[in-house]
């Protein structure tokens, strides 16, 4: 099959960050695109061949973007599963599967899927609703015991759907939903692992990054990598990422976040069938980005090396909270003026309190003074309007 | 001066290669742009915010797309000049200057310039016209003695408009133009410094990198990141590209191509004020590439670090001969098995023999491991039809 500069068509459901830091690949190759998002403003909206504008969660809207497209991939989960599953069937190529796609986009059947196959996670229990969940403590029939934390199983993303329940009234805070209660487990260090795997099953992980979360907003604040652990932990977690895409039977990206806890166990948290912010470091960092391997991975082309250049940390630049409207990114010139510094501007227009609204990419030879950096970006750079 | 996601506008003038890679970075920092080509198939048609298609040397057309802009800036020199020097006039910034770019577009003048300026160059004898250099070669007027290095002083690149004169019989191949005939001076090595800077004149150098030109063609065929020569004729010629930048009052990328005579001397051969090929490895291999560093440069921001992350070395993808019609890029599958390998294709439809139809980077820690891995590459990658 000839991509380069030809006919062929690669179709994008989503439109957004990820989409648009594809797009550099798909442009680099010269590979036509098709984009589908519901926002006329979408980040991707330049830099593909072709746009349009609609709604993803809309049967008909994906499967008939599907049918202008000779292989179909998607920048975000919450897409119409059923239009990609009929799009599968009729043989469109659709990475990753659809069906792999179900076992993911709800949380309970997730965690679910891991204790079939051995996969090690916190303990859990499903709930159909807030009011199972209710009566199941009330009556101690969970064998969930506070604090725990709550996940609604659909629609959450950067820490919406997720709170820590430390007591009963925490529970009347939460929405009527259907939902896992998890244990809390203590844990040093949270992980993760980007795999990637092509049709063929030719399969590569990157290194094992280190991720560090805002306290509030529960984004990630810093990711760095290489983590700073030992190296056994770091095989021990990229075995268990490599044993969770082949469970999968996954192809393109899986990014598999996991905790480390004190005893330097190794437990799933969750996985991401996409491009992950936790992979962003890879663009500046890695021989070759977690978006060009996704595409040679869909593409069934032959995946790029996965190893570094480079040590590389991540700062996410996120909306400051008290500023809503027209996003000014002040001081941006004082931290161009530091080695190794790429700030990555994802083209929305307005800024809203934690809105993810670009990164910084810090890359240099030695990771701790990459992370000292890092903290000079994060203390000096401000999304404001 | 608010740049990201702001209303602020870049021009570039044209919309090849160099302003598609250099689009990478406007994109990344989201700083609108506004392109001028005479191509409705430009590379840069798509990932511009706005194209216009139009003659980059008729004078109204270029003054009427610099009037849409707040910055200008070019990615080929030949362009409208007395539009851009109205349009500096009239207060837009332009850069790099037309007051430079005027005495670049001429190699009788630019030669003249590194005599005025005491910069090494070979020596050069100016010609109005091919009769002028016939009868001074006739009367023996001329300094320079067969064998010698023909130019036409306008219009030339790619090795057009350049011709080693061996005989009497060679003058009557040679189109009736301004010229000039330069004394061919035995060398170890082409090299090729990059210089960028900023209004503020803060001022850096990439380093030396080493040029292999095919034979025929005379369009370089591997550029090597780090030069394999000795430490003290790098550091002269750093100085030299340096000096070049300064004396020129450049503001913005200058690429500076010299020789290494067998005597260790560094003579400069030309100038290019723009991204050049000799950059292109440093997409992969330097902390900044040389296409960020131009937008910083000209937008006044501080200059990226020009370091590079590993050893690169850059392959040109080149029509072969044979070949012209629907580009198909044989085995590009089969380089894409190797470490650090990594192929840009241009987006020309159609090849021809010797068109430059995309670059293939390789980055190792080890400059000998690439220059193998470059090898394979060019003996394996074809473009054909």
């Amino acid at each position: 099959m000839n991509y380069f500069s030809s006919d062929f068509k690669l179709g994008i459901l989503g439109g957004g960050q990820l989409g648009k830091m594809l797009l550099f690949d798909t442009r680099k190759f010269d590979i036509q695109t098709y984009v589908l998002d519901p926002s006329d403003e979408a980040p991707c909206k330049i830099a593909c061949n072709h746009f349009f504008q609609g709604d993803l969660m809309d049967f008909d809207t994906v499967y008939n973007f599907g049918k202008k497209v000779d292989v179909l991939t998607f920048e975000i989960e919450l897409v119409n599963l059923d239009a990609l599953l009929k799009l599968e069937d009729e043989g469109l190529p659709v990475y990753p599967s659809p069906k792999t796609l179900k076992l993911i986009q709800n949380k309970g059947i997730q965690k679910d899927f891991y204790t079939q196959h051995n996969i090690p996670t916190a303990p859990y229990t499903r709930f159909e609703n807030l009011q199972d969940l209710k009566s199941a403590i009330n009556n101690q029939q969970s064998v969930i015991q506070m604090p725990f934390v709550w996940k609604c199983t659909e629609y959450g993303y950067d820490g919406n759907g997720v709170k820590v329940v430390r007591k009963a009234t925490d529970l009347d805070e939460l929405p009527n939903v259907e939902c896992i209660a998890e244990a809390m487990i203590p844990f040093k260090n949270e992980l993760a692992v980007i795999v990637c795997r092509n049709p063929s099953g030719e399969i590569k992980t990157y290194p094992v990054v280190e991720m560090e979360f805002h306290p509030e907003a529960n984004q990630v604040e810093y990711v760095i990598c290489p983590a700073r652990i030992d190296e056994e932990v770091a095989k021990k977690a990229r075995a268990i990422a490599l044993n969770v895409s082949q469970q999968f039977n996954h192809v393109g990206l899986l990014a598999v976040e996991m905790f480390q806890t004190e005893n330097d166990e190794i437990l799933v948290n969750e996985v991401a069938p996409r491009p992950h912010n936790s992979g962003h470091y890879s663009i500046e960092a890695s021989y070759t980005s977690q978006f060009e391997n996704h595409l040679r991975a869909i593409l069934n082309l032959p995946l790029g090396n996965t190893d570094s250049k480079a040590a590389g940390i991540m700062v996410n630049l996120v909306g400051s909270e008290g500023y809503s409207g027209q996003v000014i990114y002040e001081n941006i010139e004082k931290i161009l003026e530091w080695d190794g510094v790429t700030p990555h501007i994802y083209g929305k227009k307005q800024t809203r309190p934690f809105r993810k609204m670009g990164h910084v990419t810090i890359v240099n030879k030695d990771v701790n003074e990459a992370r000292k950096i890092a903290e000079q970006v994060k203390n000096t750079i401000k999304v404001i309007c």
